[in-house]
Order: structure tokens, then sequence, then C-alpha cells
């Protein structure tokens, strides 16, 4: 079995040209004829692959290679093409290209899987249009129910089903979700996101756990007015409020008891954004997470009862939408049995560690063993244009997965 | 001498009419196709009532009376038509098409001024497009020469020179500076934008003095990077440092021993603003004010004071512009004693007071005997689009101005 480093590194690199900003950076939100344009190449790989391609309603897309014996469950592999404004080059994508080239060396070297091998690309793991992480893993999982995605309007106002409508992606979102025992393991490489490979010169991490992640979106208003003429004492500016809360969202993850929590304000959107203008508008998007789902809790409890208190001190009126707070996930033990096996196998040094960033196998865990595979990135970076990982820990990784994929198709 | 009311409040309706947020929303931004069709409605009704309207190559227009005696300065009056975003009907629009209903009365009741009368509309008064506030009256003034406006950008790095090119005012900027004597006296009508006159149900306000302003921009950046993945003691948000500058700007403001003194944060803009992503850059725009020169330059050096500590003890870069820090200007006595004779003849009760927004006034004072007339406006609203005066009160001012502009001509 040889893994082709230079096909995939040039398919990683082919993937990285379809973006909405300047390369380096990676702009890829779902749904935008550019992430159109990049489900057009993987699907056309797949199929020169030899692999079987068909797409859900909301976009998921599965490549299969059919097993010997029929009637097994199978075994999934994959990861997410979408990238937030201004991000990287090997989030989601190393999983996704990493599946096919380890279906591929497979494949090329003779070995006939008993169970179906299938690489599965998410729709929309990030969050960036519909305001929720994983929406095609919540949908195939089964977390969310049809009712609760359709409730899911764009920053313009426009439901998923208008979005997918105009994507060419048709169907009852019933449908999304998988039929019970589809898949017997799932599997998913992906960058650690974080710096503990890298700073250990480890090239293997086994993900034991993923972190439980929640969001909230808060709107602030209070009174807007010219910047010269309203008196101190007379404001209610919503952007001061917004700056009390980020602060305390900081202080809150930072006083934990864990270096676990962390807590971000990333987006902080200011109406009407005029510099002789006194904000009365503010949009605050917050995500907190940790490995451990009650102390997340208890982070997300401090910070409500923060806004609260900032809000009437300062006279401003609040709205809180919770958009997610799930719980964490464990990982399979006999799929990481079969992920150490390999790394065993193939001499390489690897760690057992949690995952706190979030990925679809936090949903892939609900309905079937699951475990993750982290390959080093460099400074821990991701989200960000010089986010990279090495060709060599890349090639590591999927050489990890194609045994181990063997080892639970076999 | 009559004030039409009805045509007055009729205009000052279809001017709002000109607006790129949904109404009673006004946006009109300096040189869009929205501001270019205000002007062209403000031409026409200059042209109908008479006046020779002239533009300069910035876009001041002027619509001139002349006087029976050649070779006199004029009196001017006038104010601007520009809008920021998301801000309402009055703000500039009444001194504007108020100056012109002053002009009509007068010429309808057969009144011949000595000197010329003539009418202004300032080129940007708002900072919305380039930054800084009063544009055009800078560049009458000679405030600002050529060079310094030859070096202006708006957000996408367009130079003045081109956008105004592209909107069709074109000659150099030198010609833009007024000769020496154009004008004997200025006089600007306008909204308070403060709560005094209604609190104390005065329909005239004469104003004194004109407050300093000072606008700075900061751009900040610190360390991108997933918001799950990161941290809490590895990061370097760049979020945090801006809500902490901005809590130091209500500080400064409200500890400078002075009523006088406001500090706004009004422009907060994130990069890249996805909600998990930690915040890479920020953009600040800051404005502070106060009647007094002095003290407002302690609180923007005290400002800046913090935010050099905020950002060091943060780990990030800092960059600071000071867009301006103009001196406070006092009103011409001359000017002054005119509008008090006038409101006396009318029966109007007035008061003298201070100005904390700022006007184009607060440049035409530099070159020529300059005063400002207010009158009240609902709760001291503006830059909103509730912003609202009465009928009543608009006419009472027109009809001191009108009153006024003989006095200084006659």
């Amino acid at each position: 079995m040889r893994v082709n480093r230079q096909r995939l590194m040039t398919e990683i690199e082919k993937m990285a040209s379809f973006t909405d900003a300047p390369p380096p950076a990676v702009t890829r939100v779902l749904y935008t004829p550019t992430d159109i344009a990049a489900r057009a190449y993987l699907k056309s790989l797949c199929m020169e692959a030899g692999l079987k391609v068909r797409e859900d309603a909301l976009g998921n897309l599965f490549a299969r290679w059919e097993g010997a014996e029929e009637g097994l469950g199978g075994v999934g592999t994959g990861s997410h093409i979408d990238a937030i404004p201004f991000a990287g080059a090997y989030d989601g994508v190393v999983g996704v290209l990493g599946g096919l080239e380890a279906i591929r060396s497979l494949k090329e070297s003779g070995f006939t899987p008993r169970r179906p091998i299938e690489l599965l690309m998410f729709t929309s793991e990030e969050p960036t249009c519909f305001g929720v992480g994983c929406l095609g893993s919540r949908a195939l999982s089964g977390a969310w129910n049809a009712e609760q995605l359709a409730k899911l309007r764009d920053a313009e106002g426009k439901s998923l089903d208008e979005a997918r409508a105009e994507s060419g992606f048709s169907g009852p979102l019933e449908s999304v979700r998988l039929p019970e025992g589809y898949y017997s393991a799932f599997v998913e490489l992906h960058i650690e996101q974080g710096p503990l490979l890298e700073r250990e010169d480890i090239p293997i991490g086994l993900v034991t756990a993923i972190a439980a992640p929640a969001s909230l979106r808060v709107c602030l208003s209070g009174q807007g007015g010219h910047a010269g003429a309203v008196l101190m004492p007379d404001r209610r500016d919503a952007l001061l409020a917004g700056a009390e809360i980020a602060l305390e969202v900081e202080r809150a993850a930072s006083s934990s008891g864990a270096l676990d929590t962390v807590g971000t304000t990333g987006i902080f959107n200011v109406h009407p954004g005029a510099i002789n203008s006194i904000p009365s508008r503010v949009e605050l998007g917050i995500d907190i997470r940790d490995v451990d789902g009650e102390r997340r809790d208890r982070v997300v409890a401090q910070v409500i009862g923060a806004i609260q208190a900032i809000c009437e001190r300062r006279g401003i009126g609040y709205e809180i939408d919770t958009l997610n707070a799930d719980p964490p996930a464990l990982s399979g033990e006999a799929v990481l049995a079969a992920l150490e096996a390999s790394a065993q196998e193939l001499g390489l040094a690897y760690k057992r560690m949690a995952s706190r960033a979030y990925h679809d196998s936090l949903f892939m865990a609900r309905i079937c063993p699951t475990a993750m595979l982290f390959i080093p990135c460099k400074n821990g970076w991701s989200h960000r244009p010089d986010e990279y990982a090495a060709p060599e820990h890349i090639e590591q990784g999927v050489r990890v997965l194609a045994r181990t994929l063997a080892r639970l198709a076999g």
C-alpha cells in the first residue's frame, strides 16, 4: 500500500484555489458559487477513483466503494471543505482529500474490503452561513430534526430551504437522516488546530474526546445620537455594554479553574458604525467550549448573568439566543484501538488527546463508534491564511488512516 | 416678509426621500448617486428662486442673490445635506432649505440687499466618506490646503481626486479656497442636536462658541486562530484590546471634570468577524470633543496613553492616526447682535449657548464673523432616523434668519 503524496498535495493546492479571498487566504462559504465549484472538483476526483457518488438534500456528499459482502454497515471517513472568511488550506480539506487518498491507496494495493468504505464530505461544518456549525452531520445523525433545520435563517433572512434550492439541493430535509446501522464505524483525519503535537514532536494524535461547544448570539439595543451633542451621563451606548460583555467572556473562561475552558467573542457588529454617532445596536457572537460539559454550562451561565447585569446597569435592551449547546463526545474504543494498532505497525509515535475544536465527528459519535486522528499544524494555527501542515505529516496521517480503514472494513 | 412654512416642509420631506436606507432613515453619503440626485434637486430649487448657482471643484454649492452695491463682501448662510448612515431628515437640511426659504421670503417681500446674499451648501460636513468632517468648509476657509486634501483616501483607498472626478467635480483643489473678503458675515441655522432648548421651552439658541472636535483612527493587530483550539493564556485577541480602549474613552471623557467633555467610539470593525475565529484585527474610530480645547487635548492624550498601555499588556500591535484635532471657534459679536435683535423684534425667547456638535461654521469663523442659530429638536436626538424638529420651530428659525440676513446685508 503506497500513498501518493505528490498527487494529494497537488489536489490540496488546487482545492485552495477555490476561494473568495485573495490567496493564500481561503474563504469558501456554504452554497456560494465558489463552494459549488469546489464540490464539483471533489466529485470529479471521486469519480476518477471509481467511487459511486451521491449527494443528499443538504449537499452532504458520499463517495462509496462497495464491500465484498452485502448488507453490512459501512466504514466512513471524511470531513468538510467549507472555510470561514480568511481561513487556510488545511482545516477540513486534509480529512476529505486525505480520506480520498487513503481509499485510492487501498484500491491501488489490490485490497478488497468486506464492508463498504465511504468518503463523506459534510455540508457546512463551519457556522458562517446559518450561525450553527456541523449542519450536515447534525442532520445526518438526527441530532437536529427537519423542523429545527427548517427554522434556520441566514444573515439576509433566507431560509435553509431557499438557500439549498438555489444551489440545486432539493428533496425533503427528513431524507437526510441516515438509516440505523448505515455505518459500523467512522474515523476523521484532521489537523490538530492546537500546538501540542508540534511542541512534543509527535506526528499522530488519537482523539479520545471532543469538547462541548456552545454559542450565543446577543443583540444589544441602546440609544443612538450625535457623538458631540449627547452628554456622557445621558448616554445608553450599546457598544460599551458589548465591550464589557466581551471582557467578561474572557474573564469567565480564564477563571473556570481549567485550562481547557475557552471563550471568544468573534462577532461584534456595530450599528450605525459612524465615527460621530453613538452606537445604538450591537450584535455579538460568543463561543464557549470545554471538554467538561458541566463546567462549560457553568461558564455559559456566568456570561449570561453578566450580560443581564451589565445591560441593566447601562439601560441597554438585550436578547440572548443560544444557537447551540452540544454535549461532548467520547471516542469509540474499537476505532481508537484500530488507529493505535495502525500507528504502531507504521512505527509512528502517537499520543491520546482531547479536541477542543469541534468537528462533524461530535455528531457521528451519536450513530456509530467514531474516533479522530490528528496531525500537527504549524504553531497550532488554524482559521487563518497562514495555517500550515507539512506534507510528511499529512502523508503519515493518510497512511495511518488507510490501515485503519482496512482494519475496520477488512 | 412672510415665510412659506408649507413650501419649506414639503421640500424638507422631498429631500428625505433621497436616501440609501429604508425611510424614515436617511443615508446620503458624499458623491453617491443619491447625494448627486439630492444636489440636483437643491439646484433646481435655487434656480427656480432666481439665484445664480455655481459649484466649486469639491462640490460646494453657492446660490447667489446679487446686492445693489458692487464690490462688497457677501452675507452667507447655509449648511450641508449629506447624512451619515441611518440618520434623520433635519440635521444640515434645515439650514440649507431654511436658508433658501429665508432668501425667498426676503425676495418675495420686495427687499433689496445692498450686499450679495449667498446660500452655501457645503460638501461632506459628515466624515462618512473620507474620515474627516467639514471637508468643504475646511477647504473653502483654507484650514486645510490642497496638499492635505490630496492625501485623503476613502475606505476602498480611492483618493479625493478620483472620487470627485467620478462625480463630475473637476478643477484644481487650490481653486476651492475663497478669496479674502469674499464674505462679510456668515450665519448658519441648525437643529440643536442637544436637549437644552426643548427642556427649557426656548425656541431660539444663539451659539456663542463651537466645541473643539478631535478624532482618532486606531488599528489594532493581534493573532487570529481557532476559537476552540487556542488556550486563553496563549491568545492575543485584538477585539479584547479594542473593548478595553472603548471603555477607557468613556472613562476619560466622564472624568475630565466638566460635563462638556464627550468621548465616543462609533466605529469598531472586527476582522475576520466569524463566531469561531479569534479576532486578529480591529479598527476603531474615536471622537472626543470639548468647548475647552486644552481640556480636550488632555483627554485625547489620556486615551492615547491608555491605548499604548493596553496594547503592550496584551501583546497587540497598534497604529494611531489623528484624523483631526481642531481648535474651538468663538462667534462674531456683530452677527450674534444681529441674531439677538431679530429674535427680540419677533418677540421670540432665546438663550446663548455653546455647540458641542461641530459644524461648517467652525471653519467659516476663520474667514469672517460667523454665528449659529439653533432651534429645538425632539429629545435632543440627531444622527438617528427619529430625529425631529417641529414645523413651527423651523419656521421661527427661518424668520429670525431672514431678518438677520436683511440686517447684515441691508
